[in-house]
Order: C-alpha cells, then sequence, then structure tokens
C-alpha cells in the first residue's frame, strides 16, 4: 500500500534488521519499531502492536528465525513461546508448525537462515493470496444495473485489511480492488470495541487510501442493515472449520445474524492459512479472553466504577448457516463445499 | 433506592426549588445539580445529565412548571422548547402533553403551581407504576427447581434501572425486587456504547446495591448467549408502538436476534409512560442522531483519524417478533395482546 506516498507493507527486512509498523500507535502516530529478537515478537503480538490472523503468522514465522539465532538448539522451545503468545488465530500455530518442519532437518547452526528464508517466502505469499481474494472478490461489489448513481454500500467489523496482513488485507481486498477500477465504495466501519481496530485502523487505511468510510459504534450495524444501508457485510477470520463456521473478532457472529434477518449477504475472506480442517465446528476453537482492563479502559479514562467486574472474550465463533459466501483463494464457496474444495490440505 | 446510606431519588424538590443527579458525572462522582428554570431543564434532557426514558418525562413536566413561573402566557412556547430537546422517547411528549393538557383552563398565574402539582403527582405515578414493574417481572427471575445452586443470569442493555426513572427503574426493577427476596442474581451489563450507559450507570447502580454484575463490550453479548450463559434479556424502551415493536437503545435490536437464536426469552419492561399507541410500527418512531463526537471521542481521547467521518443513531427499533413478553403494569403481554390490554389509552 502507498502510505505518505511510500509503499509500505506492515513488516519488513532491512538490511536483516526486522521492522512492523507499531500498531498500537495508530490512527494517531504511523512509526515503525523493530523486532529484534524473539521476546521482542513474542511481546508484538501478545500486546498487539502487530495483529490480524495473518500478520500474527508470518511475524512468528521471523519470530522463529530470530529465536533459533539466539538458541539455534532450541527449535521446539522457541515454537512453543510463539504459540503461546495468543490462542485463537489458527495462523500463529500453522506459520509456527511449517517453519518447525522445514528445520528440523537443517543443521543447528543453519537452522536461522533457514527459517528467515522460509518466513519471508511466507509474507510473499501471503500477498498473492491476498491478492487473489481481492480478485475472488471482486464481483461483490460491482454494483447491479440501475445501482451505479450511489457507491456500494460495505460494513465490515474489526480490521481485517493491510494491517491485518503484510499487503492488501482480506475482507478489505476486494474493496481496493475495486476502487483500482473505479467503482464506487463506501464502508461502515464498526468501532470494534474494546480495543478498536475498527475505529483507529480500518478507518485509518481506508481514509489513508482516498475510501470512503464512516466509524460507527457496534451497536449500530444492525440499524444501518434495517434501513437499507448496507448492501453487504464483509469481515475476515481468525480461523475457520471443517463445517464453515467462521471464528472472528467479538461482534462479528451479531453482525451476522442482523445480515440475515435483513437478508443482506454476509461474506468471509478466508485466506487458507486461516483454515482448520483439524477442528471439525466451531464449538472447539479456543476462545481468548484478554484483560479485563480493555473493558474497563476508554482512551486512558476508565469508565466503570471502581471494584466492577468485567469480562472481555475476545472472539466468537458465526456459524456457518449465516455465511452466505467464503471468499477464498479457490474461488466463492458456500460453507458446505469447503471441506471438500481443500480436501488436499488436511 | 439506598445510595451510602440514604434513601435517594433521581430528580426532588427540596423547598420548592428542583434538583437531579447529575449523571454525565457518574460513575466518579455522585452530584446533584440544580434545575433552575426552562433553559437548564431543556440544556439538562439534551446534555442528558438526566436521561432514561421515564425521568425525561417528569423533568420535563417539572420543566413546564419552571417555564410557566418565568413566562406565565407562555404556555404553548414553554412546551415546544422542551418537545424540541430530544424526539425519540414518547415519555418526553407524553408528560408534556398532560401538563399542558391539565393547566390550559388554569388562570395564567396559577399555572406554574398547577404544572408543578401535577409533576409531583406524575413522579409519585412513576415510582408506583416501576414498583408494580418489579412484581409483575419477578417471576421471570425464580429460578428454575434444581438450578438454585447458581445465580439467575440476565443480560441487559444500556441503563433502565432507577437512574432512568425516578425510583426503581424498569428494566432492572424485577431484579432489585428479586435481590431483596434473597434470589440470587447476576447481571451481565453491556458497556453501550457510545454513551456507555451500562458501564458507567448500570453497573455502578448495581454495585451501589450490592448485587453482582459483570460489565461486557456490547460485541459480547452474543458468544455469551451461544455459551450458555445467559438465562434471560430484560430491557427497557423509549418508545413501544401499537404492533409492539419496541424502540430502545441502539444494539438492542442485535441482542435480540442473538437471543432468539439461543433460544433465551427477551423481555421488555414498558410502563405504560413508554407506550406510543398512536403510531402503527416502530417503522415511524423518530430516530434521534446525535453527534458523531460521541462516536470519535472515547473518555476524552479521540479513537478515529482526523477527518473520518462518523455517524451516531441513539436507538434502533426491535420487531415485536423477537419480544418474548412485554413486562406491564397490566401484566405480562406477548408483544400482540398489546394493544388490547390497552385499549383505554388510545
Amino acid at each position: 500500500m502507498r502510505v505518505f506516498g511510500k509503499e509500505q507493507r506492515t513488516i519488513w527486512l532491512e538490511n536483516d534488521r526486522l521492522f512492523a509498523i507499531d500498531q498500537t500507535r495508530l490512527p494517531h502516530a504511523f512509526e515503525r519499531f523493530e523486532i529484534t529478537g524473539l521476546k521482542a515478537a513474542c511481546e508484538a503480538i501478545r500486546t498487539m502492536q502487530v495483529r490480524g490472523a495473518p500478520l500474527i503468522g508470518v511475524t512468528a514465522a521471523f519470530g522463529v528465525a530470530l529465536g533459533l539465532r539466539e538458541r539455534p538448539h532450541a527449535l521446539d522451545a522457541v515454537c512453543a513461546e510463539l504459540c503461546a503468545t495468543r490462542p485463537t488465530a489458527v495462523n500463529l500455530r500453522w506459520a509456527v508448525e511449517r517453519v518447525r518442519e522445514r528445520v528440523r532437518p537443517v543443521q543447528p547452526s543453519e537452522r536461522s537462515q533457514a527459517a528467515l528464508a522460509l518466513a519471508r517466502d511466507m509474507a510473499e505469499e501471503d500477498v498473492a493470496a491476498c491478492r487473489r481474494l481481492a480478485e475472488v472478490g471482486l464481483p461483490l461489489l460491482r454494483p447491479r444495473s440501475g445501482d451505479l448513481q450511489r457507491p456500494v454500500q460495505v460494513l465490515t467489523h474489526c480490521n481485517a485489511g493491510w494491517l491485518a496482513a503484510i499487503d492488501w488485507g482480506t475482507a478489505l481486498a476486494p474493496v481496493y480492488l475495486a476502487a483500482e477500477r473505479g467503482i464506487a465504495v463506501h464502508v461502515w466501519v464498526d468501532e470494534t470495541r474494546p480495543r478498536n481496530q475498527g475505529a483507529s485502523l480500518t478507518a485509518w487505511e481506508l481514509s489513508a487510501a482516498g475510501i470512503a468510510c464512516t466509524v460507527v459504534a457496534d451497536n449500530a450495524g444492525g440499524h444501518l442493515m434495517q434501513r437499507g444501508e448496507v448492501d453487504l457485510c464483509i469481515v475476515g477470520t481468525d480461523r475457520t472449520t471443517r463445517n464453515g463456521d467462521v471464528c472472528n473478532k467479538i461482534g462479528t457472529y451479531l453482525k451476522a445474524l442482523a445480515a440475515r434477518d435483513n437478508e443482506v449477504p454476509f461474506y468471509v475472506a478466508l485466506p487458507t492459512s486461516s483454515l482448520d480442517l483439524s477442528l471439525a465446528t466451531g464449538r472447539e476453537v479456543p476462545i481468548e479472553e484478554r484483560s479485563p482492563d480493555e473493558v474497563h479502559m476508554l482512551g486512558g479514562s476508565r469508565i466503570t466504577p471502581e471494584g466492577v467486574a468485567a469480562r472481555n472474550p475476545a472472539f466468537d465463533v458465526t456459524p456457518a448457516a449465516l455465511v452466505t459466501r467464503l471468499i477464498t483463494e479457490r474461488g466463492l464457496l458456500a460453507p458446505g463445499e469447503l471441506a471438500e474444495a481443500f480436501d488436499d490440505r488436511r
């Protein structure tokens, strides 16, 4: 993506040093930070300096390389530390396992280099996968004939744009491609409490790309759909199971219910790295519980009374029955077609 | 309600001066302020120092009295100013019309006193109505036999407790009565962005009353229902139409959808003052659009990028089909029974 006139990715190597955009500083500051070693990689994932399922995966792959640079004989320990940072996005485990398998047969002294080479490849693959999702999803954004007078109205939840991946993004990839092709699009951006990834990341990246968007409270999406102000929903996923159940940011399920109730199509952009064919249904996905402080605090001020409890589940599961189509690298699929289409990945 | 050892209402007269709790200062400060005249009454309603459909109504009734004290001949102008403060809660219009009808035949010089007397009566009536809702709703909170080991799990949205009324509240009235009767209740409190009435008001009043509660992001309720952690939902209403459509705080509709999808009963506490039999369906209710700044700002910090748009509809409509029962002063009613049960109020 071009940001302030410069081509930019979320994570990159510069003279063998690893840098990433610090997403906890957006939208107010656009800053990079260096991931100096395994500990810094784990910390960056845990504190959400990097976040978004595809980006977490690629960061973890680089993290294995950094860990092996420090401790060439500690492959399993390095992998375990990375896998323990966040439980829900399957990309993390998938990426770490892939690097582990690749480097295990390699001499310990050369493992870090081998891991680094694979991590770079995985970053490139992620860009290609997202670009493919853009193409597969593009037809969904073509205005119906006779509707050319107004922009296509998309609603999205959380951030599944290029900041969540390496470039392009997943849910927003078709939106960026549509804009490139001259299709007028307007995006309703759910604020996405408690971490506000919609308000601070999605709104930032869409504005930076010149795409019209409007932030709304998470509570507002149902009302907008009732009033005919949403043509389609597109969201990302942290893990999609064999039956097509979609685990994604908490609140996604509520928007899917509203979409069904108002006959608004509900699409999920699913890179292959977010697919977990080892799980039969979404009930089996571990749901991360984050700190209650994320609920208590809003922008530095406490909004709840002292002493009151809060709960903070970070993800929910949208049942396959609520998903109109999955936007995959192998085309648009009904949830029920997923297992067969990816049978070779089991 | 007893607060800090003292019996407390949300609005009260003291030596002919009108005071109210400043709800914009909660949960951090419990402060009263004086409503000195018509302008102050309008401002208090508009800025939400007083809020909640029943409390708005009673405040407006007192506001007519204050306005007539300043301008005894300006009955219609005074009423119009109050009605223009907020559009959605029907209690406001209902209360103002009721005072207007009462004082119109009265000599201008005596109108203010007549309005004041009626406003006091209306405050008492509201307390009695809420107390009646408590009794009608109480059986819904009785634990099913065999389930006595754990508290009844209630989810509520926004604030429909005593702070939204004069005392007792609407949705929370049965919860307070249940606690008095020794029934263990735990309340899931939706944060209720963008104004956070759940996090700052409901959590405060429940804690102050010693009732267990947990604040969650508005996004979390669907997940909690999927996991069996909610036994029933109870919410209030700003206006309920003839067919039983329920207009309430934005986001209520999403919780009602989740309740239906998970077979969780969804109850609406409806004081007669929130009933609007003049409207056939919820589609006709005017939905207040509040300042986009309420979406941009969180606890004093801006969370969206500069220059990005926001929309802020403050209410939505939950279709009657999603409402299990209405808790009314005339008993538990299915939405379809409402018009007949209140036929004398048309």
